[in-house]
């Protein structure tokens, strides 16, 4: 993607990541962007202070340039000179940066279909999850918003839920998907880290309803591509160290009243 | 984009828009980018049997070739060979397309930029306010998620609406969004038209709610921006047309009942 060379970055800058500690959250799509191609970075996560950090760029004293735009919410990332937010923008920049897309000769167009297959993952996988437990208002406690919460869940594990996984079940049965348990063209691409994350979640926060359609021998690729995802050297040596984030109060979050069968 | 010239579709291919008919929906920026750059389309929402259309796409017999992927849901774009939705990638393409994004030599990373924009508008501004109508679930009626929904829409309309409208408002105050009305650059954007669309339908449905913000004088340079965009010539035209969709049941819906001050 020449218009990523066009930043001007090298590739031996290391990125910085600003995000909140204590859960993996949307930043974990860009984790495990940067450590499955073995890419140095830095993430505030696992500094002291990093509240702060991640404050400026919300309040807005940060960026303090005449280049960047002023950003909305985390995950941020930097590279140089670069300063983006928006978990699909920052996997787009990083796939041209870190050969996470099929070569564009190859595959005319293949960037805009791993970017679409990402979007669609973190709308039906991540964000439609996150209002199981926040329906009503990202500015209330799940205390507040219980019952509404428990509805949406119903609905989204009996409908939703399948819905998105039989979808990403077609696209692996489709011939784009190519040999192997990959996505897009027979090669990883960061659309597989994304739904790999995204199914990761589901797992935790629902293990009953995702144990039911396993049983049932329902998306036996999708569940493939989890567990492929899962045994790439370096994404198994980073889920196995302590950079990685636990699950708890973020997108994915267990409650026994929400872990329904579907 | 050197990477949308990759995908070897000539300028001179009209484009082809899936869509449903009968409201402006996501399919809106879409058009609004096509019309706003005078480019030759096609749109199923004019055409008989268009509901078709958009199913087959829905229910995987289209795309029916080998180099697609499978696509989830509308609004899709046909483009020569090339086949793709979600309203962001979409619009990523044609911005490079249609000369929607700045130069990338002179503004190096500026397509990023306006990605970021575009897709914290369509998160804040256009998806957000779907929930309003339906926090629940998309398969029921609003009538079966009204309490739900007005719970809701009042957490929207007093705390989310301005934290969006204010954000953008921050990025049209500062140094990179450059001279005159526009958010990057000094030059319009797709970004733009995502953020006209968006408050378009806002001001259609929370009329209540946008004249007190108004009449207090808040974000003038986002309805300046909404003033700007609505008397470029060819958008002007359009939204004269009855090329363009009038509201309905679609994202955003009047009702009285959600139509709050804040």
């Amino acid at each position: 993607m020449a218009s990523a060379a066009a930043t001007k970055q090298s590739k031996d800058v290391p990125y910085h990541l600003v995000y909140w500690p204590g859960l993996p959250g949307r930043g974990e799509h860009i984790r495990l962007a940067l450590e499955e191609a073995g890419a140095s970075y830095t993430d505030t996560a696992h500094t002291e202070g990093c509240i702060a950090d991640v404050l400026a760029f919300i309040q807005g004293s940060q960026p303090s340039d005449d280049i960047n735009t002023p950003l909305c919410a985390p995950p941020i990332l930097r590279h140089g000179d670069l300063i983006l937010n928006q978990t699909p923008n920052i996997l787009l920049y990083l796939g041209a940066q870190l050969n996470l897309v099929p070569d564009a000769d190859q595959y005319p167009g293949g960037q805009y279909r791993v970017n679409g297959l990402a979007l669609t993952a973190l709308d039906g996988l991540s964000n439609e999850v996150h209002d199981c437990h926040h329906p009503i208002s990202v500015g209330l406690y799940y205390e507040d918003q219980k019952v509404e919460g428990l509805r949406r869940t119903e609905d989204y594990v009996k409908t939703r839920l399948p819905k998105f996984l039989g979808y990403f079940e077609r696209v692996l049965e489709s011939k784009v998907s190519g040999d192997g348990p990959w996505l897009y063209a027979g090669q990883l691409t960061y659309a597989d880290l994304v739904l790999f994350q995204c199914v990761d979640g589901v797992k935790f926060m629902f293990p009953k309803a995702v144990a039911k359609l396993q049983r049932e021998g329902k998306f036996p690729r999708v569940f493939a591509l989890h567990a492929a995802v899962k045994e790439r050297p370096r994404i198994k040596a980073y889920l196995e160290s302590p950079r990685r984030q636990q699950y708890s109060n973020g997108i994915y979050r267990y409650y026994e009243e929400l872990d329904l069968e579907g």
